[in-house]
């Protein structure tokens, strides 16, 4: 089937072109529409009339040089806006710096200039770096509807990406924001795709490493749909949104930071895509892949290590597909001059005990202050992946990685090197010996005597978001078993916190369904073959 | 990859299967949104602090047992909506069937039932029948937002749906809607799948079956992206909305209609689908196909004549995607136990002279009366397509059809009864020897001698849209040559006609880029072999 006439031709006979734009004074409505720009104009004003809008209409909105694109709403109220005027919601008003009672021009919007790359790629075409070049910017610029960028994210689901697509679409995120230069050489990193709930590692590696001399700047994420992200758990200890200036000098004095990287315009694509990808629950390699390096590289990263984790209840639950996504990431590394070591770790359970800011922050200072309480997992995968990370620096021979980490972390080093970068970051006041936690539990027990066999990741982390984690950073999951503990009937599996009732109820409700513990016999654990 | 745990485990324990949820007086917002619902909270309203709720968040609003969705807007002008005030947009009002001060309740909307199936299909899955049910129930009730509206349409594009598939969805779609009961057997149609502009068949195929004395109820739809659709031109001569009641006696009495389906409720779904398809100009087989049969079924037709027309600029441009398309409407007819007879038609240029609503009335009117100025092509394919139809009758020959057809329409058969439904609907004025057209016009020549070789229906229809057809009547295009013709330098292809000079400078603008013509030797002419 062909495209309609319309899509195909539209954009070279796209009004205003030609049409003098109307000129009207602003209005600031009160109207929080979120991330959606709205503009308002009154049904009787004569530049409505006369421009042939609809409501609902994209149009484009100038003054003083600046212009953005908004969704009008047509209003039949003066007192909302009234005629000569042309009202906008609070988030288009900032967006556009503008001031009351000046003067703006609107006119219809053209159709993004990308947009026959989007209906090629519909079509099921290859597109070419160009062509994501094109649409990236336009999504970066928020020119694509909600209905355009889903359109994108959907037919660059799946497989629908060959490689060179996926280096294409990272290149062009990268290309499209700013890109932070750290004036040093390597610049190292470590990512992992996530869904594994507690999964804090880079809390360690980020003091492991730094004591060790090696340039690592980490900025993450906060949780999307998991219950902490490193960003929430760092920011129980200390402040985490820091300016770039700060940034650099703690970088420069401590080699390290545990800061978040939302205000510094890294790959800001990304952030518009995950709004419509969330959603829809999307999380296909290609766009995992161009996510997580056009971040990385954004960041000034030179050296990743990427931890990929596999389980049953895992993102990747076969070493097939584990073996196909590192290639993806290998490939896309190598066209982008990254050096990437991909790590297949045991996903089949949740990495340490607590899950949930708090929870999680004390699991980690127990693992830098070599408390025994510390959870043995957690600090094993901590320092197999700092290892991998020092054996980049050129003078560590192959497999001296780890020694050399756990020497660091047993040493004290890497604790003194974490509280060195909390105190620069601003710290926080949280005590980790005795954190502060939801009032409001419950606990899970055994049902029957046994071995515990299976804990569901997805199950446990969304009783920890139900419980309120990570927004109440004292609510969440304490896991008091893991794999292959154990248990007699009667004996608590998991406590659950929470600060609010309804929140507990929730959790409550969800784990009398799904408890997220299996309880068997030895033989049936599930077996994972990776390298640690 | 797996999904996000939050889709996952969501609609189980969605909060408002807990929490009592709040009331609140209504109050009508004027503001036109369109389509899209939307509540309006103070951001002080206790309810909005209790909830949790979040700009543009989905809550549902049920007052008098009628419930809706909206997105939701927070307000800071108590102007606009007080506190303890719900306030509502203006189509959210009309859906609701409500009056000013009617206490409501609001609650965070659950996400739709089928959100699973949708994830599913996303992955690449094959959905069962009452998978494409619950999808089109929540799609028909306006439950799904536009990214997952988007999602579905793209998720089922191209190849994604297998033929029995395409089946499930047109099923699901027929039984989401009304259905009409002719209470006679057999009830025949005919329907394009379009993209070949000035194609009013239609118009010639009614009468004259009907005056053959088969029952043809003929409901069409308005242009979406063309420049008219039968129910645009039908309304030049007369009335096309009509009651079910006053369709229904007409029908009785004349055998035939010519009446917009939109007000019949007939596979609604289709509609909501159309407005995320449209701006992404997507036009798939399984859509084509579940679109075209539900809206035929539903209108109650038993015997169908498909026209699929194939030429270089058409939707179809080879004779094996003609084929597929064809065995694919063949096998989801079978299924639904709906006589098909696909006919493959010459599409390589527009049918009859006019293109727009007066233009093409005028033609359609010049057939009827064997006006020796009525366009051949539009009358030879109406007879074919009439006498296809005619042949589904037991008691006629296999090849009488086109004979029996032509007798009609040469006696004035036809035309007696063409007026005779025109009085039913109720006339409007229209004199076909002197239609009223738009008085702006120009004209585009040919540059050399030669023979028109090549006619874009796609620049056609695209010119007569800017021209402001079908709003506006008598805007279109008069096409003076046809594919094959000669002409000298300087002879005139055709005549665009407009009401506004705005309307006249776009298409003056298009017309200088690309002029929907070419002129060659005859040896060029390309080639279609069709059953006619």
């Amino acid at each position: 089937m062909t495209q309609h006439p319309d899509a195909v031709l539209a954009p070279s006979v796209a009004p205003n072109h030609h049409e003098p734009a109307s000129r009207l004074a602003l209005h600031r409505v009160l109207i929080d529409t979120y991330h959606e720009n709205v503009a308002y104009l009154h049904r009787d004003c004569a530049v409505y009339r006369a421009e042939g809008f609809k409501a609902l209409s994209k149009v484009e909105i100038r003054v003083n040089g600046r212009s953005i694109l908004a969704s009008l709403n047509v209003v039949d109220d003066e007192t909302i806006v009234a005629c000569g005027q042309l009202g906008l919601s609070k988030a288009a008003f900032v967006q556009l710096g503008a001031k009351e009672q000046q003067t703006a021009t609107v006119s219809q919007a053209e159709p993004p200039e990308s947009i026959g790359a989007l209906h090629r790629k519909l079509g099921g075409e290859r597109l070419a770096l160009d062509d994501f070049r094109a649409i990236v910017n336009d999504v970066t610029e928020h020119h694509y509807s909600k209905i355009e960028l889903t359109a994108f994210v959907v037919a660059t689901n799946r497989d629908e990406l060959d490689r060179e697509e996926v280096y294409f679409l990272t290149q062009a995120m990268i290309e499209a924001g700013r890109k932070l230069d750290w004036h040093e050489h390597p610049v190292v990193d470590k990512h992992c795709i996530g869904g594994i709930p507690g999964n804090r590692t880079s809390m360690l590696i980020v003091p492991i490493v730094a004591a060790h001399g090696m340039l690592c700047p980490k900025t993450s994420s906060r949780a999307i749909t998991s219950p902490a992200g490193t960003a929430d758990t760092m920011e129980v200890l200390a402040s985490v949104e820091l300016p770039f200036r700060q940034l650099q000098e703690i970088v420069h004095t401590h080699r390290g930071c545990l800061a978040w990287g939302g205000t510094a315009n890294l790959s800001p694509a990304d952030d518009v895509l995950i709004s419509v990808e969330r959603p829809l629950s999307l999380d296909s390699p290609g766009q995992m892949v161009a996510s997580i390096l056009s971040k990385k590289i954004a960041a000034g990263s030179t050296h990743l290590v990427l931890d990929i984790p596999i389980g049953p209840s895992a993102k990747v639950r076969s070493m097939p597909e584990a073996q196909r996504l590192r290639r993806l990431f290998e490939y896309v590394a190598k066209r982008l001059d990254l050096s990437l070591d991909v790590v297949i770790t045991d996903g089949r359970q949740p990495i340490g005990f607590g899950i949930g800011p708090n929870l999680e922050a004390r699991d980690v200072m127990r693992v830098l202050e070599n408390d025994p309480r510390a959870p043995m997992d957690l600090r094993q995968k901590a320092l197999r992946l700092a290892g991998r990370l020092i054996e980049s620096s050129p003078d560590v021979r192959g497999g001296d990685g780890f020694a050399i980490a756990r020497d660091i972390l047993d040493s004290g080093r890497a604790l003194t090197r974490m509280n060195a970068i909390i105190q620069a970051q601003g710290s926080h006041h949280f005590d980790h010996n005795q954190p502060q936690l939801g009032t409001l539990t419950f606990e899970v027990r055994a049902e029957s005597d046994g071995v515990v066999t299976g804990i569901d990741n997805m199950v446990i982390a969304r009783l920890a978001r139900l419980a309120g984690a990570p927004k109440v950073h004292g609510a969440g999951v304490d896991l008091l078993r893991k794999l292959g503990d154990p248990v007699a009937a009667g004996d608590v599996l998991y406590r659950v916190h929470a600060e609010f009732q309804t929140d507990l109820g929730f959790a409550q409700q969800l784990s009398s369904k799904a408890s997220g513990y299996t309880i068997g016999v030895v033989a049936d654990l599930p077996h994972v073959f990776v390298e640690f």
